[in-house]
């Protein structure tokens, strides 16, 4: 089948640029020893999860606790659930999962730590578990004090979990790349307060697991990160191109789309809108549009209506029935509104992948 | 079952708050003459459609062929496609769909058009059609002048299509409850000058096709609109509140959460982000945040992750494993990130229904 053949909208993967891109950091992992435990929650299928195991990955990360059940049905391995999960159903499902895999869970409270830990000790089974520290995102975290230090020690005592370290999310770390430059130093200043405040308790860590996308290859020179779990990497965005850690031929996916009114004078409208894309706004660069038109810099996607894109063709001329493709601003929520995507190599369509993951919020 | 025995996130329609919403538009059409076709995009499930046809709905609309063969599975009646459909593979799934129910499209061009009347005679169907015009807004449909014209009578013209009428969006009609009153009085100078020309033409029309939910209730005095298709009005949300259209009391869907951190000073985060409720930004109001949290107007949502929601507490305590139910921005794009929502009265659930729409792309 060829890409002419796909009814629009459709969501597109470029396996070659896919290819490249999971590469590149398998081999920059590979080189600074740190291992690499990519976020799944970009695409949420299995298959591309393999595909990141088979260059080097050590393991998965997810978001949600039904995200970690699909990836272990799949045969996944070495799961990591980066995100407190409260409440007696999430902790049973918890266990179960940790009696068929390894699962490794992040938290920031006594509260999870201690649910987890008395339904792990009850079922008679371990789960992994990390304390998440906050280094300036502001999102979750412990404080980087001393006074958090009681909180990570009883933690580490409690029955039915195997402390493996900690973990920090530097989503913070954006913008130019001389921005981040500047970001990593102030970053690099807490994160050796950390392990100088884990050191003096004498907390061990096996893993300290870091990392993002827009700062995946200066992962090397953050201080005493020794795993990374960067999610976007795999696709690329306009996000990240924009923060210029990614050029337009390394965006691997684009949705297809058609053109079905340019009646509004110097608009023209694509069967794409918000319900298609996100409507996730830009977070870099200019921070104006909602996407990429390939091969037309002047068009603006000004707009996004729930299943309108509104081109602003700045000149170009575009007719009703033609079709563009364009990279999407935030490619997580991008594929996250499909129930299957296709994987395309030049114009030839050669994979239809469902997005198992999706939709499973729980 | 009782919320409580819920997990969460869970998207919640009070039933209550939702029959009180729809037989409040039912009414008002009945009492001002007006067809109602309301946008089922909003909910995308059959037997919440299925309940507006029975507060007086003379049809439903949708935005997409595919949504439309999930409401004709349903045997869902009237179904008006508003949205203009291109290419060959979509004419014939939409020929076939008129085989078996009453089915209306919505166009702004020749090209569209002559689409679906090659395909709908050689089928040996009829399609009804609806031309779109556009009052203002600025996305889809033909200007309103003399030029405009042409196009509409060839339209008018073609084989397989039955022609019923016109069709405007006044999705310009926003802002609060005195901006839309200024704002009326233009669209009705624009809508008198399109009854002029169509009449000038001799060009009949059974249907005159507006609304949406901000001015639902100013609906009988838009000059010679006598169908109306709102969509959020049979839930409400934080959007419509702050247009001054509704009441937080008058909102039948709340996103149930849980608190799943407190570790940064001032804020909690709940297991519901952009992933849960969209991450589509509030258009009315002061513009600020991505929800409002039931009871605690103190609060605000100040941030969405994909799966962490932030809340700057305003000097209010909550606690992990607190609960909180939250009013979207945009009710639309919430319970389209959903496969299943549920029906609550009072503190029962009472209903789970397949948001069976969902994910139909094309």
């Amino acid at each position: 089948m060829r890409i002419t053949d796909l009814d629009t909208p459709a969501v597109l993967v470029d396996v070659d640029v896919m290819e490249r891109n999971l590469r590149r950091l398998g081999d920059y992992c590979a080189e600074h020893s740190l291992r690499l435990r990519p976020h799944t929650k970009t695409h949420k299928i299995p298959e591309l999860a393999r595909r990141q195991i088979e260059h080097g990955a050590a393991g998965i990360t997810v978001a949600k606790l039904g995200e970690a059940e699909v990836m272990a049905d799949a045969g996944l391995p070495g799961i990591l659930i980066v995100y407190p999960l409260f409440g007696a159903a999430k902790w049973r499902r918890l266990t179960a999962l940790a009696r068929r895999t390894d699962v490794t869970v992040a938290c920031d409270s006594v509260e999870i730590a201690s649910g987890i830990s008395a339904q792990a000790r009850q079922d008679g089974v371990t789960v992994g578990l990390l304390v998440e520290f906050d280094t300036g995102f502001g999102r979750c975290g412990l404080p980087i004090d001393e006074f958090s230090l009681p909180a990570a020690r009883r933690i580490r005592e409690l029955p039915g979990l195997e402390w493996r370290g900690v973990l920090v999310y530097p989503g913070h770390i954006m913008g130019t790349a001389s921005e981040r430059e500047v970001l990593l130093n102030r970053e690099n200043e807490t994160l050796s307060r950390l392990m100088e405040l884990l050191k003096s308790e004498g907390i061990d860590c096996l893993i300290v697991s870091g990392g993002n996308t827009p700062a995946a290859f200066l992962s090397h020179r953050f201080v005493g990160v020794n795993e990374i779990r960067p999610g976007t990497y795999i696709f690329n965005d306009k996000n990240t191109v924009c923060a210029e850690a990614a050029s337009w031929g390394d965006c691997a996916v684009t949705v297809l789309a058609t053109v079905v009114s340019t009646s509004v004078y110097g608009k023209a409208i694509i069967d794409a809108g918000g319900k298609t894309f996100s409507g996730d706004s830009l977070l870099s660069g200019d921070r104006q549009g909602f996407g990429h038109v390939i091969g037309h810099p002047e068009i603006l996607v000004e707009d996004l209506s729930e299943e309108h894109g509104h081109l602003r063709l700045g000149g170009s001329r575009l007719k009703v029935g033609d079709r563009v493709r364009v990279v999407p601003n935030h490619v997580c929520t991008c594929v996250n509104m499909h129930d299957r995507v296709y994987g395309v190599q030049r114009e030839d369509v050669v994979a239809e992948w469902e997005v198992a993951g999706r939709g499973k919020v729980r």
